[in-house]
């Protein structure tokens, strides 16, 4: 298995792009990130989307995405796991490489939700859970996570207001991001004062409905070097993990398990504990699933991240930043593509190229990205190579 | 990279199946090709689907059928080329064990399009050509291919009965495969008398709307000969290409240059040429595609492929058997499952367990997987290990 390395990224700022279509999106992001790769073609192309057959009414996005890069001809595929799609792409990318067969790979998260913003996206996010026992009942994505939300409440005596450090967090780090969505601040005040989507769901416990692409170009280590594009940066684990889609048929609702279960896969692979992280670009597409993944990794005691997250232990300036660009809750969570985006801001991070967002001395960056309520799962490590 | 094998197969059969769902299905693909593998559990699944979004308001397959197989806790992702799926998730199977990141893969395509029968269907397939460039018009799937098709025809004087011989061959074949959807031969009178979908074509040059799953478990070559489970296949070649999805933007419109491409990278990889293939399961989603393939992959001339199936060059007793377990037109096209559907055909060719239809000595084999009207190809090449 060759060691694989990532040697540009790009991405487009995330927000509503009316104006452009999926395949520009696309295009920019990887744009970018050849440029910075110092590569014209890669020999793949490894797309994350969840939602475009229902969104946009197109399929077989790998193609479409290749032919307008410019790339006619090459290898294209698309690769889903509902909201993990674009971190389930990059590892397809990680082993097209690994195995020898592909030198340089190129991989896309992405999406466009708000073109529809309605029933359209409410029914489409459902997708992410089972139809047969979940979405019958007309439950919402967001509804399924409210019940999580609910239960670890009520399990572990946590009030609702212990989650607002999450999402103040978030906002406070997507401030000097400008591919972020909302770069503001937000206040406690404001958290508690929030509309209710789902109770004890509110706004501000939600990352948004938005458009983005971001992108990663791979190569193997060697290659990476003689390339002389953007420092490499190796990819010391890819590991994914699956659960159950259905909440009710959870062995341990709380546990997370397929998060648990990557995580540790992750580890035992680059050899390190999750003491060995630096920062964690953590799967807050809710304050609530923030809390289930640091607890499920290794970064916290079950039922007490919320309350960490209060003495800010996951801050920039804590004992593990997370979010440190925004997260999905602030910089945005255009859903197949987070993944990819996720992974980029650890490139940066690692690179030493966050600005005022710089984590001191990051030499292992983690990024967890999420389908479903935690149905899939797949973890990346990685370090300057 | 390590040498891959397919160490068994599993198939249900291709129908109207009202009374099951995706996960069962797949399950029962699954469940046959791990009885013939000798295994329990495979280490990551990978699953080809094209419409189980639109059509059952279900994403995240992997996991979820995962967990309905009794795995639940492996890696498992969804990947989609249109109707190439199928293929192409195998083809990440295949790099997974290459890589050596993962032992045991399985593999399964699996669709289910005739519980919505009627426009969700026809809009459905119409996502894998261009949304907004050919869509927009209002033209189906179908219609594209006519258009390929009418041009054929025009360009090399070839009349449309020409392309008989290839359902002929089809329903011929199918008669003694037990998971075929069309059991019973067609003649000239009939295919010149079929009802007409989108001028020039009719009825019988079209492959059904039906539902069905097949799957494969992966190994690499030393550990496929330790669990002495069904005789190994070895993966000789595995290469995706791709072109524009739309028609109108091709280089040469009945060049299907992904087919080309793909099929001549498949060749390279394994140091073989076209004429040294014993057996193909071609993409005849409509007559036409296979004529388009037959030539694009160097078996035949530009323009004569539909003339020499007249002559028989392509029946079982012909120079290059093809469809030989009744192909897409009658064993029938599940649109994500079709790649594995083949890959099963090609193993069975290779095991010599076709009964009547069994080419005599099938060293090589060749699975041809296409998505939209040729946007993504997907060429295997397999032989006994």
């Amino acid at each position: 298995m060759r060691d694989v390395c990532i040697i540009g990224i790009g991405q487009t700022p995330i927000g509503e792009w009316w104006d452009k279509s999926i395949r520009q999106l696309a295009y920019e992001a990887l744009r970018a990130a050849v440029e910075e790769a110092g590569i014209d073609r890669p020999d793949a192309l490894f797309v994350g989307n969840m939602l475009a057959e229902r969104l946009s009414d197109q399929a077989q996005l790998g193609a479409l995405i290749a032919d307008f890069a410019g790339w006619r001809g090459i290898e294209a595929t698309t690769v889903e796991a509902a909201c993990a799609s674009g971190g389930v792409a990059f590892q397809a990318a990680v082993r097209a490489v690994a195995s020898g067969a592909i030198d340089v790979a190129a991989v896309v998260g992405v999406e466009k939700m708000t073109d529809l913003v309605g029933p359209g996206v409410t029914s489409g996010l459902a997708t992410a859970s089972d139809a047969d026992y979940e979405q019958i009942h007309g439950v919402t994505f967001v509804a399924l996570n409210a019940l999580l939300m609910r239960r670890y409440m009520h399990e572990y005596g946590v009030p609702h207001e212990a989650f607002a450090a999450f999402a103040i967090n978030g906002h406070r780090n997507a401030v000097h991001n400008p591919n972020a969505m909302f770069r503001k601040e937000i206040t406690l005040e404001a958290f508690k004062a929030a509309p209710m989507i789902a109770p004890p769901i509110n706004l501000l416990d939600s990352s948004p409905i938005c458009d983005g692409a971001a992108a990663a170009i791979l190569a193997p280590l060697e290659l990476a070097r003689d390339l002389g594009g953007a420092a490499p940066i190796r990819v010391l684990a890819s590991a994914t993990a699956t659960d159950c889609l259905s909440l009710h048929d959870r062995r341990d609702l709380l546990g997370l398990e397929a998060a648990r279960l990557s995580a540790e896969k992750a580890y035992r692979q680059a050899g390190i504990e999750a003491e060995d992280v630096d920062v964690f670009e953590v799967h807050d597409a809710f304050t609530i699933m923030a809390a289930l993944s640091l607890e499920a990794s290794g970064f916290a005691e079950r039922g007490c991240a919320a309350r960490e997250a209060q003495d800010g232990a996951f801050a920039l300036d804590g004992r593990l930043p997370i979010a440190t660009l925004g997260g999905l809750k602030a910089r945005g969570h255009p859903v197949g593509a987070t993944g990819v985006y996720q992974i980029a801001d650890v490139v940066t991070q690692l690179r030493g190229e966050a600005g005022p967002n710089q984590v001191p001395d990051a030499e292992i960056g983690m990024a967890q990205n999420i389908g479903g309520t935690g149905a899939t799962v797949v973890t990346h490590l990685l370090a300057p190579a």
